[in-house]
């Protein structure tokens, strides 16, 4: 058994696809985890802009979640819609592409590429941050536990989707079991006492208010809130990974996936109200998550609030994860319709699309060590891209409906353009909030993204206007090649090397560089092969000389077969190379590595005529 | 004009070799740097080992220097019947291998070889130290300074024998006219004071004696100034650098060298002794070379004291330059023997062996590196190596004398048996006298040395034995190849690459490993390959489809591609690789490599009978 075979498992063959898929048990934490994470800092996000409101701005966080829980109950619907239309996955790529023309598919597929990377980033970098706040000590090895979160999360990813569901399956439930216990007995708490619950563990008191209530400062608190929003198009993206039935496998997970959140977010709002809980200064000494207090004011500081922190800290580090399921899903589909190097569609092997997890671990990588793991300042350049893919996929669904027709369109088409226009008025309150923060750099990374995908493409369309062909072979003017054969020294290999050009033409020519072994090896050639070859009855081959004042080798060649070429422009010409393969790799030193170098030349400065032909010669 | 005609000069064609050589004017400097730079070091070394003895230690600088010359006058002779015996170059290597065997040729080779690179480091590093003594606000700056020394040493090398010799010759006529200057002053002031000369400005008081006088110490003192004699066989070894009459030339030369040499190191001792001039600790605070100590007292710290001091540390480190110019010579001839890698005995653009050059600025930097630029460890390692040299080379002569007569051979067997004699003690007192210092790194690495120069020589005797052929071509069992071609779906690229494999043999294979172009391929292949074939009556080729359920690509092929010569031992087969050639390197990432794969692994796991041709297409 490999190394490769003991890290990633045993090479999967074509057929074993179908059972690579999933069903809605492991496409909850495959698909979901980004989303579901997001009940962890989503309330927490819109609470922190609120501090400066004090008292009144604790109670504001009940209108804000409603707002971004009807929201997301439109996205559901819509989804729902798309995942039915597109069976084979119709992420807004695939959607707007399909509907409203390939520019705004590639627009969509650009925000979301960009959004990918940073959720991967983020989420590693917002787990690791939780810990380190937790145990202070590894400060120090911030970055190096978030580039080991992010190989284990790679190699679990390149070892196949099931792997991949079975490994995110236990943190992922944990996470949701225990918070959703939390808020249960919370709830219950607080309805028992009349709406004002007594805290087994006190948040700290509300400071007073700074600021005075207005419509900007609310727009910000669901602007922030609305990260939590992210990661809900993935299902939709990734419909073909699920097992027959696959649309309603999907279905079914997008609506766990949506529920659970929605009672979450749900839960969280209500009983920050009812404990009266107020986000903390992030920067400041004495932060305390929301999470963490709600946890201790509705059980205490026992095991089970261990345990439930726990899990939101490898919750969140883990949620990284569905980046990985989703970007070379949709790297994948870009790359079919050559907007992206082909070798994204390539399926590793256990069947994932290896170099699209490459890609994302690299870039991810380079992030997390460019800010030295601490990826805060990046956190305001998403949620920008997932709302704008949300809108196209949206708006492309309108257009697919109105073109399909088929039973109820008019009210699918409602759904889809009540998602489009929420999601966009979400995408113009979130640019405004965070341009100055840094959606701004987002809106520079889009276009150059596409700028990028055009080139790819124009490329492809270039190339294979070049190479297209589909006539017959025509046999009607076929010369054979003219061959020509560097040679230094009469030597067994050179003698192979001439035998071998005397079996593919008759128009043989050696090629040799003046030294000093010139005059021995015209005899040598008058000898071992012109006599012979005339014995035949056939033309003997030249051989021809080429003075090199300056010592060169290499260059003369291959000025000598360039001209050769110009001299007969209707012949194919080949250089037949004689090459010493050594079975050892340091015994290259004690040789020349002149036929390596005549070969990079001829690459370099060859043309469709000229055909280089290797004759290896094994030392044994 | 390009930057390597800049940097280097215009390649030196063959028949400017001549206009290349040099005078004994030029030659003072390439070949005497290193031994006139010891009068620089020899006596200094020698009065530190004397340090404990106090004024007495001074007085015994006398007869250790008078062995020392006496020594140097008996290697003067032993050299001089060396060049005129060896007009091509005799270095300890020739002399040896052609009269006492190649084993110990070998031997003195490798001696030499340690010796120079230690010389190139520790030359560089003296020159360096000594600057930095004098202006101590360098001293960060060491490993940079030595650097770039050696690179300009490494480049003016590298531009040729005779601008080499133009460059250093200022440096060394400055060193030799003001010490000289400064000793004959010395000199006559001493003489007219009656032996007792007053100091213009007087050294140090010598401390009192801290140890008694014994053999041991002055065996030490003896071992430390034989340093003085390193750089004495470069002439020998360069004869062919010289112009015609060669060997008279370089006797000159050597006379010359060695002249002043015995005049500089004769009057540093006088005065010495004169001046009651002892050693200062260079560990200690206050230190000052002999050398300053001594101008200062006969000249005074004027201008002339600063120019020649100057030159010292100029003449110090650019004494790197005799290991420059007689290293790559020494390789060359190893080389040509087949004990080092052949490449040594290329002429460069220059016309000097520019790969000796290469490998000894590497190693150089190497150590400089290694020790941070301060390489006084290194001191001890170094007169063994040039002493065994010294002893084979005499050794060799009086064989040769033995063989060829000639008149007076029993004289000059006699002078050079001398010489082989004190030269050989020499050895045996260095080797015990520094054994513990690091004298025995020396020993062990010659034997290593050797184990590769060996194993080199035997690695070139088994391939030229394995290639060697010196008979006709046989051309009566000749049949065309078996021609195989890899082909993923038609295209005018695989169109072209069957064409050439028609061109060149009856008997071609398409290869195509199944994927979702198989179907459409079949077809193409009947329509535009059989079909036309067939019509011109010849047997059609055959597409062979290879299943691949794990999606590898190449490694199918090249299993088929020997399997296929497995069942075919008697023929030559040919693999044809159609390949896209990008004229921009940021394409490749939009192409998979699979040619490239392919030429690899058919490289690793080919054979003799296997051609690989590459068919090239250039996108325009």
């Amino acid at each position: 058994m490999s190394f490769l075979d003991l890290l990633l498992g045993k090479p999967l063959a074509n057929w074993e696809e179908r059972g690579e898929r999933i069903g809605p048990v492991a496409g909850i934490p495959i698909f979901g985890l980004d989303a579901l994470s997001s009940a962890a800092y989503g309330p927490e996000a819109a609470l922190t802009i609120l501090i400066p409101l004090g008292v009144l701005g604790v109670s504001y966080i009940l209108p804000v979640s409603i707002a971004i829980i009807i929201l997301l109950t439109i996205v559901y619907f819509s989804y729902r819609q798309t995942i039915d239309a597109y069976p084979n996955g119709g992420g807004s790529y695939t959607v707007a592409r399909e509907n409203i023309g390939a520019p705004l598919g590639l627009l969509a597929a650009a925000a979301l590429l960009i959004d990918y990377v940073l959720t991967a980033a983020v989420g590693i970098s917002a787990g690791v941050g939780a810990l380190i706040s937790a145990v202070p000590s590894l400060l120090p090895h911030t970055l190096a536990i978030c580039l080991g979160i992010l190989a284990l999360i790679t190699i679990v990813n390149l070892r196949g989707v099931r792997e991949a569901g079975a490994v995110f399956l236990i943190p992922t439930y944990l996470f949701v079991g225990t918070l959703l216990t939390a808020i249960g007995i919370g709830v219950v708490k607080a309805l028992a006492a009349g709406g004002h619950p007594a805290p087994v563990i006190a948040p700290p008191p509300v400071p007073a208010a700074t600021a005075a209530l207005g419509g900007w400062i609310l727009l910000k608190a669901f602007a922030s809130g609305c990260t939590a929003l992210t990661g809900v198009e993935a299902v939709s993206n990734g419909v073909a990974a699920f097992r027959e039935p696959t649309s309603p496998n999907a279905r079914k997970t997008l609506a766990a996936i949506i529920g659970l959140l929605i009672l979450l977010l749900a839960g969280i709002a209500w009983l920050v109200k009812a404990y009266n809980i107020a986000a903390t200064d992030p920067g400041a000494s004495g932060y305390q998550s929301v999470l963490s207090m709600l946890v201790a004011a509705t059980m205490g500081k026992g095991i089970f609030y261990y345990v439930t922190i726990g899990s939101i800290l490898l919750v969140l580090s883990l949620s990284a994860n569905t980046a990985f399921a989703d970007l070379p899903r949709l790297c994948r589909i870009i790359a079919l319709d050559s907007y992206l190097p082909r070798s994204f569609a390539n399926r590793g092997r256990r069947l994932v699309f290896s170099e699209g997890i490459f890609v994302l671990a690299a870039l991810t990588a380079a992030l997390l060590v460019l800010f030295g793991g601490v990826t805060d300042r990046l956190i305001p350049l998403y949620a920008v891209g997932a709302f704008l893919a949300f809108t196209l996929s949206q708006l492309g669904m309108v257009f697919h409906w109105r073109r399909v027709r088929g039973p109820a369109f008019r009210r699918n088409m409602f759904i889809n353009g009540l998602g489009a226009l929420v999601t966009g008025i979400t995408v113009l309150v979130v640019l405004v909030a965070k341009f100055i923060d840094g959606a701004w750099i987002t809106m520079l990374l889009i276009p150059a993204i596409l700028l990028l995908m055009y080139a790819v493409h124009r490329h492809y369309g270039r190339v294979s206007e070049e190479v297209a062909d589909s006539s017959p072979l025509d046999l009607r003017h076929f010369r054979p090649a003219q061959v020509v054969v560097p040679i230094e020294r009469w030597s067994a290999v050179a003698k192979k090397a001439i035998l071998f050009a005397l079996s593919i033409s008759p128009d043989v020519i050696g090629v040799h560089v003046e030294c000093e072994w010139t005059e021995q090896l015209k005899k040598e050639w008058q000898e071992f092969v012109e006599k012979p070859v005339q014995e035949l009855g056939i033309a003997a081959p030249k051989l021809a000389i080429i003075p090199s004042p300056f010592r060169y080798v290499s260059s003369p060649i291959v000025d000598y077969v360039i001209d050769l070429q110009k001299k007969n422009p209707d012949r194919q010409l080949a250089v037949l190379i004689p090459e010493l393969v050594e079975r050892h790799w340091y015994y290259y030193f004690l040789h020349n590595q002149r036929a390596a170098m005549l070969k990079t030349l001829l690459y370099i400065r060859g043309s469709q005529r000229i055909a280089v032909v290797n004759i290896p010669w094994y030392i044994e």
